[in-house]
């Protein structure tokens, strides 16, 4: 068996306002460094990068970029290539507000460092095992041909980690569970998973669609938009705007969007705040249910993310009136205690786990096992590790 | 007790290009005269009314008019006055398609019948009894407020006969049961019943939302609006129109909208045909999940309208993986014999029931029991059944 080096990764996920980075010693995934840099009053996105880019040092082995939109391009992560970057580029329209950036990422540690293999890893990667009765929208079919208009999925990389945490925490392999992962941050996803592959899943084309979420509608009436635009006077473009940031939690409360914040306000009385927060975890709790019916049941619910990982009040609300398959709550452990670890009684037919999500890591190892597996990288040739 | 005299009662579905009616002799629902009349080609709608006006005879005691929308104004049918025609009025805005109609076809019949009682029986109605967790959408709070935008759902004199048959099948007051109804028609939709009251629907503001239909697409991301606009260049209204006209079976098979068809055809081996079933199938499969958990598990499924009282076939596959929930399918029951039966298994813990709907016949004794409890009627005071 050959020992693998050390080796120093840079994990970057680029938004145009700010940017998460992680730097890994691997294999021991040692944090050397880490930080969210919001970009300054005078400050370029090429500007933090290279204030990363020297955080990080020269002795960097390989990157890893979170990339938003792979369509039905990118079943896994890739080193890229120019090749790979032209793909990304051919579906960018799919993600005008995130991809470029993502991109734009990238180009600059190419420029940065030219001799280093750089990979890709997609939120929607892990969903391409949708069947089409999961990723097809019941519209003309060749809306789907022509333009990709389907269903995707995102936090493809979060679902896939918290996944393989339960299956350790429950003692089986993953191909043997059907389970149904909670993401639950201020973007909210919920996805059906068996034979250790993503099911179904609740958001759509975009992250807008799917469950109530902290300032997205999720789901409506798609007959909503025409309404919206007649009695208010605007155009579609500003209709999308308000579904995607002044809507779920914050349009119903008309506060906030942070969870916290609600349930305080909502136990001293605010109405509307107790009634966002109602439907928050209504929609979670339903969502949970039509998973069930997809899996014909299941053998754990997973939460993870900032609400699912520290809410002891939202998970318990979620759970509660889901005993008719099989979903019975430790309200103690689930109260008690923090990081990893189960929540449901010991007779719950179907267990209920937190487990901390940890993308960066997932990135990190993606990164490396590529360039193991592919040492040829930058000859044009697409790695894809599954 | 009082004896009631036996009274001709004319019911009406008005639609722009076609109208169905049914004449009834009250209480022994005894049909005297039924038809669906299909405007001529130089015929006006009046001259429609006008030929049925001629079938139903001069000795009509009262009329029943079917009304699309009633917003959250009318939580049950009510006899028509004038305060409830300008109510009616008022949110016509929400059914533009539909409520003019409907509400031409009560004018007409208020002149040529001028001295008798007239009811207005709602499509809304029925589910007026939801919580908001339920018939809220995750938008800013105002719009429900100033514009009425919210769940309203459709079938409702569908839903609420079937109800009122499942409770007599199964031998228990519909208020001790939960029940999941299912209308399969050309329009589809998913009801869960608790406490005799409807608790949740998939239709939405309009009946575009929900499950795939015959031309519906049921939900979808609503972001696909501004995708398909600018990658077709065509506007709302006409996304609208694809949305309600093209979708659904009709687009995903590019063949038909009618089940009979697309199961023969699939037969034979075309692939869309089999896939727009498939996820038909699917979308109601999950539908049905969603509504368990909103009821924490259900006593029984209703299968009602034209493909969910004559396929025993998509029956059979809605059913199939439902068995976590305690669903298990009598195959031969369902497979054979006709009209209001179970075709569960006997020891399946939740029930499964084929009801033939009759929506005319709740519209008739909605008008009949109107009239008896409100002797005043049209003295501006508005009746109300519950």
């Amino acid at each position: 068996m050959k020992t693998n080096p050390s080796r120093k990764t840079l994990v970057l996920n680029c938004g145009s306002s700010s940017v998460k980075y992680k730097v890994f010693e691997m294999p021991s995934e040692r944090i050397l460094a880490e930080g969210n840099l919001k970009r300054g009053a005078e400050q370029s996105f090429e500007d933090m990068l290279e204030e990363i880019f020297r955080i990080a040092g020269p002795d960097v082995d390989m990157t890893a970029h979170r990339v938003v939109h792979g369509a039905d391009l990118f079943p896994a992560s890739v080193l890229v290539t120019e090749e790979v970057m032209r793909r990304m580029e051919s579906v960018s329209y799919l993600a005008p507000l995130h991809n470029p950036i993502n991109l734009e990422g990238i180009r600059l540690a190419q420029r940065h460092y030219p001799s280093i293999p750089h990979a890709a890893v997609f939120d929607t990667s892990f969903h391409q095992t949708m069947p089409p009765t999961s990723y097809l929208y019941s519209i003309p079919y060749e809306y789907y041909e022509r333009h990709k208009i389907r269903k995707y999925g995102f936090h493809g990389t979060s679902h896939r980690y918290v996944m393989g945490r339960a299956s350790e925490l429950m003692g089986m392999p993953a191909d043997k569970l059907r389970l149904i992962s909670c993401h639950i941050g201020n973007g909210v996803s919920v996805t059906a998973i068996r034979n250790g592959e993503s099911y179904d899943t609740s958001m759509g084309l975009t992250p807008l669609a799917g469950v109530t979420m902290g300032t997205r509608s999720g789901n409506i009436d798609p007959a909503v938009i025409p309404y919206l635009e007649r009695l208010e006077g605007i155009e579609t473009d500003e209709v999308l705007r308000v579904l995607n940031h002044q809507s779920g939690l914050l349009g119903i409360s008309g506060i906030s969007n942070d969870i916290r914040d609600l349930l305080k306000i909502a136990k001293e009385g605010h109405e509307r705040s107790q009634l966002a927060l109602d439907l928050f975890v209504s929609k979670l709790h339903q969502y949970i249910g039509l998973y069930f019916a997809r899996l014909n049941g299941a053998d754990g619910i997973i939460f993870t993310a900032g609400v699912g990982e520290n809410s002891p009040e939202i998970r318990e609300k979620i759970c509660q009136g889901l005993e008719f398959a099989g979903v019975y709550l430790d309200r103690e452990a689930n109260a008690a205690g923090s990081g990893e670890r189960m929540i449901s009684s010991a007779y719950s037919p179907c267990k209920v786990m937190v487990i901390p999500t940890n993308e960066e890591i997932v990135m990190a190892r993606d990164a490396v096992e590529l360039v193991e597996n592919q040492p040829a990288w930058g000859t044009g040739r697409i790695a894809i590790t599954v």
